[in-house]
């Protein structure tokens, strides 16, 4: 039987399984699947390109099944006009992630999208309750690309405390498997959203030799630092570095970034260089602590349903066994 | 009905509740109270102090329930007499954490002993399975004290999936209540191994102010540095580092820690004084990432008789209301 939570419930899905909004992967054809599979699909409008986003809300006015759309607020709040387009495709939600999304919060409620707001740690989850979010997601550090320092074991209950049964608070960060949903739920998640698991689908919008890597990488394969954002001259706000495979690049800048900085005209046409040629061995590849977990590449549906049923079966397994647990 | 687990079969234990064995502060009164109370306390041999092991294990000749002695196993390479002192006990189990154990490991497992290995990656938990331990615990970061830096829901599956179900794992870092019990095992672990939890209670050997500061403390308020064994000129090998609540001295050295070397003597003069006189403005509370859900200094049996009773309470809800989980 499927799980059933306050989130599955608001959203209208069958599994509390969520696509993170991963910039340029999480494409329609992602969002598509993960969404008619059961999942929410959420759509990685990332740090907002018009074009793009007209040409992939255009693709998914044909999906029949809920979705959302994601976007890095701090950037949206450059182009609020995107969020137009956004809305003018009727998500069932918009998440919205790194930043404040006081601004746009009444507009996205307005129109009848629920306001998701991804979080790292208890002020950011304050700020985003008090523009009215309908859903939080506490992500740990474990998480692939953007994130902060908060491990998901700990921000996990801490926001679930925090939001007090309010709203339903979704896991992110280092979980690839029905294991890693079940947990969660044991924490007092309603759900989980996964980035990397989903990169290495069928459908995910990333080079093949990418979704190679994930799959070959070793658990603690990964790394959370400033240098990729230097190295393509793409500085955030802090608290929020990024966390990648390690490479080449990775071994050869971490704890040198002033030397980096001091030539970063000549490290970031290399870097950019890389990313047109497919290099990874310089060029990130964007991935969480869950790589360890993740070795095949499955189309999307077959990852909802395999994380959805594993957990079920967990969950299902204490009814007649609580006895005699693994 | 207790959750039955190999590890509880293996250790003949009534709840898999471990009592990490923290130095100085799990002493024999706070193992007594642990194995009594149904859990299983492992006395905090630590550096390794022959007055104080044989005090403190005379003091166990009495406790009629199962017990372990953990050492750094770094440190007791240096003294491996005490390991003789600590066998002499009968412990149904010795936990060695930090360094190879391989040169203790036929002593003790001859004794009649379990071995119980800690391990913070993947190679540490294969050279413990080659070494014979009976037990792994896969320590996360999130641990108060000494640890690595793997985040617990990376390290656990790992750890499990590398067992293959040859010997039972135990999950340690940032658990401290039922939710984190329960969420282990949904991760594979056959129990938890706790020490923050346990230094917030009556029967640990720790000063009260110190206590005090770990119920005060919200999430995110410890930090994993070197500052502490620097200011202490207690060098430990790498990979590890030690997990602490952020105080004035965290903030005045960390990220300054060559200029803290450059003024050793003076800083280490000060960070002895402020240990002798409990000035915890200086001197280190040794805490990991659960002091957030921490919040009262009660009996030892009482942690235990919850955690055990608020997971038992998720799995078994489970059996009812697999469609309507939270």
């Amino acid at each position: 039987m499927p799980i059933a939570t306050p989130l599955t419930r608001l959203l209208e899905i069958k599994h509390p399984v969520l696509l993170a909004p991963m910039d340029i992967i999480a494409g329609s054809r992602l969002v598509t699947s993960v969404s008619r599979a059961g999942g929410f699909g959420v759509l990685g409008g990332g740090y907002g390109e018009k074009a793009w986003l007209e040409q992939e809300t255009a693709k998914l006015a044909e999906l029949r099944a809920p979705f959302g759309i994601g976007f890095i607020t701090w950037s949206l709040a450059k182009r609020p006009e995107l969020l137009d387009i956004a809305l003018a495709a009727k998500p069932s939600a918009i998440m919205l992630s790194f930043g404040d999304p006081a601004p746009f919060a009444s507009r996205i409620r307005s129109s009848g999208a629920r306001l998701i707001c991804q979080v790292q740690d208890e002020t950011m989850a304050r700020q985003a309750l008090d523009a009215g979010a309908d859903i939080l997601i506490a992500q740990g550090t474990e998480a692939g690309g953007h994130g902060a320092s908060r491990t998901t074991i700990d921000l996990v209950p801490a926001i679930v405390d925090l939001a007090a049964g309010g709203v339903p608070v979704v896991a992110a960060g280092g979980i690839a498997d029905g294991r890693g949903l079940a947990a969660m739920m044991m924490l007092g998640a309603s759900g989980v959203l996964l980035g990397t698991r989903f990169y290495a689908s069928q459908e995910a919008d990333g080079a093949e030799e990418a979704k190679r890597r994930i799959c070959a990488a070793n658990s603690g394969a990964t790394v959370r630092s400033i240098i990729f954002d230097l190295s393509r001259n793409n500085v955030w706000p802090a608290p929020f570095t990024g966390r990648c495979l390690v490479n080449d690049h990775a071994r050869r800048w971490i704890g040198r970034e002033v030397e980096l900085m001091q030539n970063v005209a000549a490290v970031s046409a290399e870097y950019a260089a890389a990313k047109i040629s497919g290099d990874f061995d310089i060029a990130a590849v964007i991935a969480g602590e869950a790589v360890g977990l993740i070795h095949d590449i499955p189309p999307a549906a077959e990852i909802v349903e395999r994380i959805a049923a594993e957990a079920e079966q967990l969950l299902a397994g204490r009814r007649n066994s609580v006895a005699s647990l693994a």
